[in-house]
């Protein structure tokens, strides 16, 4: 068992490994003064579809699409794009436009179109004839607009040079920054905004950019070059360069240009900027561009597009600045304009959390016109989106640039609040509410927080940002490593750092929750945590970490790895020991939305439980029934096991019942509280499933002990462990085929069904038994156990002298391909069908859950699968199946019960094919239940 | 690997078992004077399509149905039925009325239609109106042709009465004879026939099996009563007790009968003959008859016909007699008459082996006018029928009577016999002939014979008869126990027996060869060695058995387990020591019905042969080509395995690709050999596909020697043993998957696979290959790794210098349920699809063939499964799956390539669902080739 475990952790933790990795990659993209977009390049994966409904979009735009034209100017001159545009402009290319259209003040560019990339690869990878013409035309018109000349010597207009197709692609090229730069220029620059040290740092990143992304220069050759000349300088950080020598460094950027590309470093700035368009272009077939679209199934696009922007800098001077914000609190949804800036500072300074940033709230001590602008531009978006938006600006010499909106990221609550907000506000509509919030988020509301009774009494040591709410407890680790390596042996760790960084993820991951003693509420390890919904306070400023010694001290007091602590993510409170914690309910907002959500859904959702108390709670969240009861789970607590055991060890069919006959009471007992739970709800039930050997130790001891205690042999315990090894047992004895050879265990199981429902019935709570036989695979399996239960139903009514009406309903498990395929001859022995997708996924796929763990990852990592199929139904293969399942049962047998019970009934994509596939209900564990609910209204909605 | 044995062979044991029941079951149903008919019950599985098929040919029949009328007649006076009414009369009746109508000598008698049956139903279970009166009818015209009168208390007409659906069911009533006796009818029967002992006989007979099957009495309170009448008399066997002691035994059971009935036996002839008519018709809702029909999906039916029929007796004395034959010879298929026949017997005793019946041709001396009279029938019956029969046969005091005629069982050698020579007599076509000969039954062919150079030098003991053909060498054995255990133990054993019973099949089955001294060739060893294509030496008179001292003595030589023996069962020879084998080759009669098979069939067969000796041998038995190449048998010899290891063990890419290099030599010499054994034929290689720790050893000592042999430590093969378990690794890192991990495994066989191909052109050996890449679920995999095959072969090419073409096609098995499901994502990237049956059945069943063991006998024992999938394709199932596949495949790709690789590509039954599903190939083991393709050409004939 320990190695299962530790093996799913493994697979787990790689998966993960990749998740974190792409904003990783984005904090590493080099000088992101201009466009920050942390956390940007996570997307969703674009499937064919998406690409379908781009261009069906795109057929409704608003922009004109003129055939021929190559370029859409934006800008306050004049702006040729809209946001529809997607197809012809790319996914940036249509924003920027859009952006500009509605009055922001962006800084203005061009776009080239996806088809000027066509036609550059149609006539054989050349510019088309009168590309550079119409960009020298744009050029012009941005000049005009910017009041700057390109190439100028003493005012040199500066450009970006950006990749963008109609659906986001990695493999693409990079960015290109301050195109326009030339030894010239360059000095031009550092006269005109008096910072000399300033114009050689942009000029020394253009050489490298252009160098490596446009000539393809390996960058570790610049690399190497930068630290030789700080070993010369005797420094050690980039930044620690002083001005003369970011000077002799573009000269040495500039030979090392020479030794490997051959010629000098442009001089033109014309030529830049060609060279740069061209290999954009050329990126679009790069190996791994084509394979990620071969891969993803994408094809039918033209190209990308290529996107020229003005610069702008926020790292000037003291008049300059960058920030980032939210149209409202994305951690509690609260309708409060909330952000944070730096001054004279680039942007990605303000995500990598190595200052720690101003709340915009601070701004108008700065700059007051700056922030009253800014609040009037939140507005307007709020607005013009009907949705909270996440901004990013930056302040050039006291000018506000906008340079990106777009839906904000939220937490669970915070999705709620706004959407119930905005219906309150008129915003949106009810249906539009339901349809904004993930279904996926509400997961953190439904995790623990802590019981406000106990916090009362809790030492708060210190207050530090509520960064990703939550309630973790555990033991300080003060490295990622550590962090995981003793969450792996079971502890429950905080990681406690100053800030985390891309490498810290794992450790993140592991831990029950982060806390940093700077950084701001849009850190990393904000950032990342509110990604996972994970615990997280940032920016505790009064705790100081000592690695070294493995302890932190705060206010005079040290704590170290033995210690406990509790911080609470929704008010960023650290506390010492372990405070209490309660279970969620379902109040307020939260309520309201799972009203709604009732409201317009049409699929049922139920639950999987096993136990009263279980069920009880997935009452609570709202499940209309036990969609799954495993009675596996039943017999392994104290007495029960010892009689399972003695059944199954026992040689003789009478033996064995007489070990059943003990277990007949308890199970009968488990029964009544579930029904009683339940209050005449329907409980599917499913008969025993696993193989036997599951219920016997395989260590000598453990072996030994269970021989004691039957007062058996050791031998006679190893004999029967051996003859139920199997080599494949999930392909085993188990399941219906269990109730084949052993019928006397279905027989028992029916037993304290049926005597369960008289009971309760006699004690006036109706009841609604579903009997599920698992794991047929053909039909004259289940027409031969139904006639055993069936037989046993009569039975017992008659011992009992039950004459009233008990309805009973006995149906089946699809979950073996072949059951699917001839679900028309199972449906005339079954009164309902619930699909098993945990095992139908093993079975159409060839994988063992217990064991994809040893090529799963590889196969997420190379893409050759998009998706972990047992987090998400696949529906292209399995949800084959499954649409056949149904289909043909209910051509046998019309308007035929149907349900699934593998673990996709909680995942809102699996939710929705569910939907659409017909089925009656889904069942999920309780806490997915609201997921489910929210998830089946959005499903209906988009019907 | 010991266990997964044990378990294969208890599993398929069991089977057998199940399949041998049957004959035991005719051998014990009591009194079989009046209609032998062994083996008859052994009848192939009735599906719903056999019930339509003879629901249409009731259609055309050419008897007149007349609606109303309940009986039909069958005599010499009148016959108002024929074979093609089956299903109005019953199997049984149809085929009475048809010996009757072409003239044989059939005692007379009437059928009771199955539609009276389902009115007896339908009035609420009563005899309807008017059937007793047409019953008495019937009677009235039995009594005028047979001169007796039912009832007569002097010469009383004695009748049998049999149940008989129209499909072959168990759990319907058994036969009752001799009715009509009663106590005044016995006397005057004893009187007429002067045989007292013999009427007394036939009379507690009537009593036991009227009161145990008519009225419900169990057989134990007759069979104790007997008991009891023995002890008082002194003698052990029925037949050792006197005429007395059977006129006692007739009171004693009518005093049983009265005990447990609570009324006397009846003593009105038409009174008994009503009461089993109403038991014939309650038995067809038996609730192992209904069980069966809901088993078997048997639905439709109207019930069961009643055939009453005149007793004819074998055993009134020297002038009576009974007897079987075939009209040619069932094993060799020589056309010459061919039977035994018993003096003063009943047909039983010729089938039970207890008295050695004497050759047919031995008739003439005892009565030469019978003989003359069977000689007769037998020509009159091929001519009918065109085809051999099997009939049965008894005298009545000097008059003949045909009891049974049907197609006669025979072996592979004498159906292939036949066949040909039937075309040679223009009784039949040759498309005919090739539907005749049961393509499984070739397999006797192809099994090996004695070497006749080696039978020269033989010491031959004695010569018994040839009763199944097979050259069998082995240890004696002298009892089925032992024979069982021996064999599991890996021992070849020769069972030795006075004669076998039912008791013996597992002996049989597990034994290489039957040596019986006693019985002929229709004895029990005979028949059930035969069906199984089992050598066997029947009758060897010279051999005295002493089974307790496990020795046998022939000729005053003794031979006792240690010593060897070989039978041939072609010649019944009996010999000392081993006595050499030769493989089989196709001549003569075999190699003329494979050209007709070629010349009409039109789906292709090829083999699965790991090695240039299997290739050769496959070439000629006619394979076009290998469907299968294993890759995976060519790394465990010498010093292959120890490089396997190293690759394996190795912790970085070089050195498994070190490690590779080593094995690549060896590789391509294999494809080298395959090559050059398959003469330009297509030659399908699958990349390595098990899980790699099938080659490591999980023992400690062989642990070690690996360790050893690669100088590492023990410790470091233990670490990896552990990292490569799985819990179920047939779902696990297999297949492709190992590709997608490991591409250095992939490049080294295909450069292997290419280098071969090359040398082989230079040779002048046109060369076909096919990769083909195993395991694939979604058509991501496969896009992938043919890039690579692709790449690789492409390299290969270049550092050969090969410029010119080079044909090798790049393709998957479909054996993954989701391949099947997404064929046509996966055709986009296959050249051609081979089917991986054996997985494809154990996924979509969710069966591991390593495991299934432990529950598909009790399936197979309780009907769940009326065939083992794994031998059988699953047409509804699995079928569907493939059929999908061929579909989708099809539809992306026109006339992709498909064939079959699973082990189904050899059974004659999955062979014609290939052809029919337009499969262009199927492949099997080299043995199976010539199986595959007369099942072809029969599928073509029937399309």
């Amino acid at each position: 068992m320990a190695k299962r475990t530790t093996k799913k952790t493994a697979g787990r933790r790689k998966t993960t490994t990749k998740k974190a990795a792409a904003p990783a990659k984005v904090k590493r993209a080099g000088a992101r003064t201009h466009a920050p977009s942390r956390g940007g390049s996570v997307k969703k994966k674009t499937s064919r579809k998406t690409v379908k409904k781009v261009a069906r979009r795109s057929g409704v735009s608003r922009g004109k699409v003129r055939s021929g034209k190559m370029i859409y100017y934006f800008g306050s001159l004049r702006t040729e794009g809209d946001g529809s545009m997607k197809e012809l402009l790319g996914g940036k290319g249509a924003n920027l436009a859009e952006m500009t259209s509605i009055g922001l003040p962006v800084p203005a560019g061009f776009t080239i179109t996806t088809k000027t990339c066509g036609k550059y690869y149609d006539e054989g990878r050349k510019l088309p004839e009168g590309l550079m013409r119409e960009v020298n035309k744009n050029i012009a018109l941005l000049e005009k607009e910017m009041g700057k000349r390109f190439g100028d010597e003493s005012d040199p207009l500066l450009m970006s040079v950006r990749s963008g197709a109609a659906v986001s692609m990695p493999g693409m090229m990079d960015t290109i920054l301050n195109l326009g730069l030339t030894d010239a220029a360059v000095e031009g620059l550092a006269e005109k905004v008096g910072n000399r040290r300033f114009a050689f740092d942009a000029y020394r990143r253009l050489i490298n950019m252009f160098g490596n992304v446009v000539m393809g220069v390996a960058h570790e050759r610049f690399e190497k070059a930068f630290d030789q000349l700080k070993e010369g300088y005797g420094v050690e950080n980039d930044t620690d360069v002083s001005e003369e020598g970011l000077v002799e460094l573009c000269e040495r950027y500039k030979e090392v240009y020479r030794l490997y590309v051959g010629e000098d470093f442009p001089q033109d700035p014309i030529k830049q900027l060609e060279l740069s368009i061209e290999a954009v272009f050329k990126s679009w077939n790069a190996d791994r561009a084509i394979s990620y679209r071969r891969l993803s199934g994408i094809s039918g696009l033209e190209g990308t597009a290529v996107n020229v922007q003005a610069m702008v800098f926020g790292n000037m001077g003291d008049d300059c600045g960058t920030g980032v914000a939210f149209t409202r609190d994305p951690s509690t949804g609260k309708n409060s304009f909330y952000g944070e800036f730096l001054i004279n500072a680039q942007g990605e300074d303000v995500v990598a959390g190595i200052r720690t940033p101003k709340p915009v709230s601070e701004m108008p001590k700065w700059n007051k016109k700056i922030h009253s602008e800014l609040i009037k531009i939140k507005t307007k978006l709020e607005k013009h989106y009907r949705e909270m938006q996440d901004i990013e600006f930056t302040i050039e010499r006291g000018k506000l640039f906008m340079l990106q909106t777009r839906s904000g990221k939220r937490t669970g609550a915070a999705a709620v609040k706004i959407a119930c907000d905005m219906v309150k506000e008129k915003l949106i509509t009810e249906k539009e509410a339901i349809l904004r919030i993930p279904a996926n988020d509400l997961t953190q509301l439904l995790l623990p927080s802590f019981d406000p009774a106990a916090k009362k009494g809790a030492d708060v040591l210190t207050v530090g940002l509520p960064a990703s709410p939550g309630a973790a407890v555990g033991h300080p680790a003060f490295s990622a490593v550590q962090a995981v390596a003793r969450a792996h042996a079971g502890e429950k760790v905080i990681l406690v750092r100053n800030e985390t960084s891309p490498e810290d993820v794992d450790g993140m991951h592991s831990a029950a929750g982060i806390l940093t003693s700077t950084g701001g509420m849009t850190s990393h390890a904000a950032v990342v945590a509110r990604g996972w919904g994970k615990c997280c306070v940032a920016g505790a400023g009064a705790i100081q970490i000592d690695e070294e010694r493995g302890e932190f001290t705060v206010n005079g007091r040290t704590f170290g790895r033995g210690d406990m602590i509790s911080i609470d993510g929704s008010t960023g409170e650290v506390m010492t020991g372990v405070v209490n914690r309660i279970e969620p309910t379902l109040s307020g907002d939260f309520s309201k939305v799972m009203r709604w959500a009732d409201k317009y859904r049409t699929l049922g959702v139920r639950t999987n439980a096993d136990a009263p108390a279980d069920a009880e709670r997935a009452r609570g969240f709202g499940a209309a029934g036990i969609g799954l009861c495993r009675t596996e789970h039943m017999f392994f607590e104290g007495e029960r096991i010892t009689a399972m055991r003695q059944m199954i060890l026992a040689e003789t069919v009478s033996d064995r019942e007489a070990a059943l006959e003990t277990l007949l009471p308890f199970q009968r007992d488990d029964f009544i509280g579930i029904f009683r739970a339940m209050k005449g709800c329907p409980v599917t039930i499913r008969l025993l499933d696993p193989p036997l050997h599951e219920f016997l130790p395989h260590e000598e001891a453990a072996q030994q002990e269970v021989a004691d205690s039957l007062d058996i042999d050791v031998e006679q315990v190893q004999k029967r462990v051996a003859m139920l090894h199997e080599l494949n047992p999930m392909l085993g004895h188990r399941g219906c085929r269990l109730a084949v050879t052993y019928p006397e265990i279905l027989r028992m199981q029916v037993r304290a069904i049926v005597q369960a429902a008289i009971e309760c019935q006699r004690e006036k709570v109706k009841v609604l038994p579903e009997i599920m036989i698992p794991l047929v695979g053909v039909w004259q399996e289940l027409s031969t156990l139904r006639e055993q239960v069936e037989h046993t139903i009569a039975q017992v009514k008659h011992e009992q002298g039950w004459k009233r009406k008990l309805d009973i309903l006995i149906g089946t498990m699809i979950e073996i391909p072949r059951a699917a395929l001839t679900a028309d001859e199972i449906a005339r022995h079954a009164d309902f069908f619930s699909f098993g997708t945990n095992d139908l996924t093993q079975l159409t796929y060839g994988y063992s859950r217990d064991d994809v763990g040893t090529f799963l990852p590889d196969y997420l990592q190379s893409e050759i699968l998009s998706v972990d199929p047992f987090q998400s139904l696949d529906q292209t293969g399995v949800g084959q199946l499954v649409a056949m399942g149904i289909e043909k049962g209910r051509s046998e047998r019309k308007g035929l019960k149907i349900g699934i019970c593998g673990e996709h009934g909680g995942d809102p994509a699996s939710v929705v094919f569910c939907h659409r596939v017909g089925m009656d209900y889904v069942s999920c564990s309780p806490f997915r239940v609201p997921i489910a609910r929210l998830a089946a209204a959005q499903a209906a909605l988009l019907d």
